[in-house]
C-alpha cells in the first residue's frame, strides 16, 4: 500500500447487537490508516458521549439548513431525530489517502452506494442467529418486547446482506476485525486503484 | 474463515525476474490453506528439480493421450515442450477447501479465466522497471540479448495486467506475501463465498 496513496470509502453496517461499534474502535487502532466519518444528528446528547467524537450535535434549525446547503451525502430522519452524513469532509478524507469508514443502516449504505457507487460496502454478521439473541439479552437493557422488535429487524437486515461486497463473521472479535483489516488490504491491490501504477511503470 | 470450508481457484502470473517462485513458497509457509497446482510437462527435468514437486513429467505421447482425454484446463506448447494444467486435481483440491494457485504465464492465464471464470487473477509486478531490470542481471544468467528479449516480453506482460483482479508489488518479499494473504482472506469475505453461510442464519 505504500505506493499508492488513495483512500478509499468503505461503509459498514451491522444488525443491532453485531458489534460493529466495537469493530470499528478496534479497526481504529490497528495500522490500516482507518477515519470514521461522523454523522451529524439532532437527537440529545447522552452523557457518556463527546460532541465531534460520537456525534457532531446540533439543533434541527441548523440541520434543515445544512440540508438545503447539500451538506449530507445522506440523512434519515428516525422519529423526531435527523441523522445525516457529512459529504465534503469525507471526499477530503479519502482523497487524503484515509480509509474512511461510515457506519450506517441497511438503508442509508443503499443511498450511500447510488452517490459513491465505488464504495465499498462490509456487512457485519453474527456467527449465529442464537448468539446475537443472546448478545441482546446478555446487555440486559432490552425487554421482551423490545427484544422482539430488534430481532424482526434483523432478520430484515440479515435478508439484504446480498447487497454488501463482503460479509464478515464476528464470532471473536480479533478475526473480526483482521478479515476487515484483509478487506481493506484487498481493495487497494484491486487493478482499479493500481492503475495508475502500473501505467508508470 | 472458520465458519466457510469451500476454497477457491487463484490464478498467479509475473513478468520474469518479478519473484513469482519465491513469492508462492512463502505463502505456502503461511497460514492460509494455499496449495500450488503441479503442471505436466514434457520438457527434461533439471538437476534441481523434483518429478511431482516442481512438474509431473511425462514424455510426448502420453502428454498428447492425456489432451485427447480432456485432462488438461490449458496446455500450451513452447518450442518442442507442453505444459499443462491438470484440471480434475485443481476440482478436488478446491472442494476439499484449498485455495489452488495456479503459477501461469499471461497468455495460460486467460484460458483458465475463460473456464473457470470465478478464478481469481493476481498479477505480480516490480517496483519499478528498473529494479526489474537490476533483478535480471543480478542473476547473472543473462546475456545481453537475452536480458534485452526478457526485458521486451515483460514490457508486453504488463501491458496485459488491466486483465487481473489484483495487482500486487513485489518490493518487500514479506510485504508482498502479506498482501497476497490478505487477498486470499477478502476473498473468503466476499458476498458470493459467505451467501450459505447468510442463507442459513
Amino acid at each position: 500500500m505504500d505506493s499508492v496513496n488513495k483512500g478509499a470509502l468503505f461503509v459498514l453496517s451491522a444488525p443491532s447487537g453485531c458489534g460493529k461499534d466495537t469493530v470499528l474502535s478496534f479497526l481504529k487502532e490497528r495500522d490500516c490508516n482507518v477515519k470514521q466519518s461522523i454523522s451529524v444528528t439532532t437527537r440529545k446528547i447522552r452523557e457518556e458521549e463527546t460532541d465531534g467524537v460520537d456525534y457532531y450535535f446540533t439543533d434541527v434549525a441548523d440541520f434543515e439548513q445544512k440540508i438545503q446547503d447539500g451538506y449530507f451525502l445522506e440523512y434519515v430522519k428516525y422519529g423526531e431525530n435527523y441523522y445525516g452524513t457529512p459529504k465534503k469532509k469525507i471526499e477530503e478524507l479519502v482523497e487524503s489517502g484515509y480509509n474512511v469508514f461510515l457506519k450506517i443502516e441497511v438503508e442509508g449504505a443503499g443511498n450511500v452506494r447510488k452517490i459513491f457507487p465505488d464504495c465499498i460496502s462490509i456487512f457485519i454478521v453474527p456467527p449465529s442467529f442464537c448468539a446475537l439473541e443472546e448478545r441482546l439479552k446478555g446487555r440486559g437493557t432490552e425487554t421482551e418486547e423490545s427484544l422482539d422488535r430488534r430481532l424482526k429487524i434483523a432478520r430484515e437486515e440479515l435478508s439484504r446482506a446480498k447487497e454488501y461486497d463482503y460479509i464478515v463473521v464476528n464470532d471473536k472479535l480479533d478475526d473480526c476485525v483482521d478479515d476487515v483489516c484483509a478487506i481493506i488490504k484487498a481493495e487497494h491491490s484491486k487493478y482499479s486503484q493500481m492503475k495508475d501504477f502500473v501505467d508508470n511503470l
